[in-house]
């Protein structure tokens, strides 16, 4: 039997985006070639709401809910019913599918605690669940902390096509095997990809085949790039029981500092994870909650011209890489770029320790996504100079260390 | 092997405070005797944030943090550095041990985080753990999620004496049997009982013999009735790698809507618990974390105005209660009153139900806090008149419904 120990050694955070302050810096001058490169910081590993503000509207939202006084403070565990009821229509029209306000809509402390409630809501110790390979790197955390086995499911993370590229034959393999749960962002942290309308509908129909459950962290999906198209897996006739949706408004409309998030779908898991939540952090703050008020009623062209900022920068960090030798693909929601380094003299973890000790820039090693120690992950939603400046700095580095 | 599905039926939040909004009425109707009884509704099940509003200075201190913008909405998963260093100083004074700023100090989403994370920290599957009965109705939920096997220890809830009346013997014994953790609410919840200096050094002495890891949730302590003593576990000569101890100001200072808690300690465990942090939330929300920066810097004499204005409540309803034929120890911290029912003719949930339909108040059932059908517990923190006015409800309720 596991210790309470053992299970921790699967949960370094050291690595992860925003723990930097905690890394030692080690013996990493040690390794230093050239001199110190000269910019102001740029911390990738998280968008800058300072460069990127938050969605007009939230701290007022929140001063009315402290007013509003006990009835904002101890809401139902799954959260305030009205806010839940708007949420729950603006969310069937973005998606395409009814929303049940009451019976399938939970709010949570962020994605991450909706991503964590959903799966221990579904994973018991021993079972099976089919990860994308490259992902967000809590995903296979959660499941290990649940005592669930990650299997992999690998994504083309270099490709061109027009589709995501995920192995649909090694995904078929993973649930004839016996995995009951399915996880995958959509879009694609660490790399941007949207999957195909055909990935989407295969996905759900071997869902239904095998009787898997499948989580969609739709995340990102509001940030996407002119032409693009993006389809929701709930709306694709899989079984209303066989899906649960994560969104929140921390990422493109900046409110990361709020703390929100939301799933809805299958209202038997939505049951369950209150029943977690109760125990794990009670509610979603409940002043926190009144924000959900202002999302998806930004004003008209905030999105499209919080889209066309983004995708400027992308434009120009993606020319960069690639010039620079860092292949890259192209992200088509979302602000993440996982590049591609060459072979470095240097191991990952000591790059990724050089580049913010010597060119004063953070970024997270592609190790936290899969075993991928040649990439990094940035979050591009900074302002656009000291990103593109960063952007040199980082293509210098690799140079630098090239092997 | 369990399924998902099974853990959750130890995890029923129906009769948890707060969600009665989700219980049906069934057929209450037809067990009803007598008249409706007029008056506005009460809630016992927490604390009334509009009758004792919120400590001066939150909303503000929250506001800052708005402006302040990114450095305060991406804090370290354990919370911002300096937020922590100023209340390790004021707590390391508070509860009389030294407190470290960095190594042993975690911010977390309430107190409820904080209880989640720390057995997260300490409880594999298997594992016993020690826990008092009656006690806060998560503790047993936390341990039975985690696979863990809760061992009751019994306290006299229905005593007079000094005392919290622990059963130090059982305790001995369940730690003699192989309990590594015992985790206790002091003052004590649902009865408000605190334990003696003696009861204190005597878990510690025990812990201490027995290797045992304790946690001890003071939420409540710093809402002491005049005359009373509190012993801090923590300065008891307990290696400090054997205690973890969390507060918030949730309860008495009335900042629940903000979610807010901190666990402080042993450093090994504090760091598993920010590990653990990282896959369920995150952080605290940065925002909020903030207004911690007003805790336990309240304007002068306002916390002793709280008490007293709480005692005042306290001694109006135990009179009431203990004249009505419904025995209730003194609560000698906090706000929470347990007191026992004379033998009714319909179950207990019955009668919950009835109070709520029938009497226009809310209650929660003693059976959350262990084997407790003849107990009712009751957040007292309420507007006097109507704390009072419903008190006598439940008196002439207990009057009509008995056997």
């Amino acid at each position: 039997m596991p210790s309470a120990f053992d299970r921790f050694a699967a949960l370094a955070t050291d690595s992860a985006p925003g723990q930097e302050v905690r890394q030692s810096t080690g013996d990493v001058g040690a390794l230093m070639r050239g001199e110190p490169m000269a910019g102001p910081l740029v911390d990738f590993s998280h968008g800058d709401v300072d460069a990127f503000t938050p969605a007009p509207g939230a701290l007022e939202a929140f001063s009315q809910a402290v007013e509003a006084g006990g009835r904002q403070a101890y809401t139902e565990y799954r959260g305030a019913a009205d806010i839940r009821a708007a949420l729950a229509e603006r969310l069937a029209v973005f998606t395409g599918a009814p929303v049940s306000p009451d019976a399938g809509t939970i709010v949570t402390p962020g994605t991450q605690g909706a991503l964590f409630l959903a799966l221990g809501a579904l994973v018991a110790p021993g079972d099976k669940v089919a990860i994308v390979q490259p992902d967000y790197f809590a995903n296979r955390k959660i499941v290990q902390f649940l005592g669930g086995v990650p299997v992999p499911v690998p994504m083309d993370y270099l490709g061109t096509s027009t589709e995501a590229g995920l192995e649909l034959d090694r995904l078929r393999d993973v649930f004839a095997a016996g995995a009951k749960v399915f996880l995958f962002s959509n879009p694609n942290n660490p790399t941007g990809v949207v999957y195909s309308a055909r990935e989407i509908r295969a996905i759900a129909d071997l869902a239904g085949q095998f009787d898997v459950t499948v989580v969609a962290d739709q995340l990102y999906s509001r940030l996407l790039y002119d032409g693009e198209t993006y389809t929701h897996l709930r709306a694709c006739g899989l079984a209303d029981e066989r899906v649960v949706t994560i969104m929140g408004p921390s990422k493109t409309e900046s409110l990361s500092g709020y703390r929100l998030g939301i799933a809805f779908g299958a209202p038997s898991i939505i049951d369950r994870m209150e029943k977690l939540q109760a125990i794990v952090s009670l509610r979603a703050a409940g002043y926190n909650q009144a924000v959900l008020r202002t999302w998806f009623c930004e004003p008209e062209g905030w999105m499209a011209n919080r889209i066309r900022l983004h995708q400027a920068v992308r434009d120009d960090m993606l020319q960069l890489f690639r010039a620079g030798g860092l292949p890259t693909r192209t992200p088509k929601a979302g602000s993440y770029l996982f590049p591609t380094l060459p072979d470095l003299a240097v191991s990952l973890s000591d790059f990724v320790r050089l580049l913010r000790h010597q060119a004063q820039v953070i970024v997270t090693p592609g190790t936290e996504f899969g075993p991928h120690d040649h990439s990094i992950r940035l979050n591009f939603s900074q302002g656009h100079a000291s990103a593109v400046a960063a952007a040199r700095r980082i293509v210098a580095m690799a140079q630098l260390y090239r092997r």
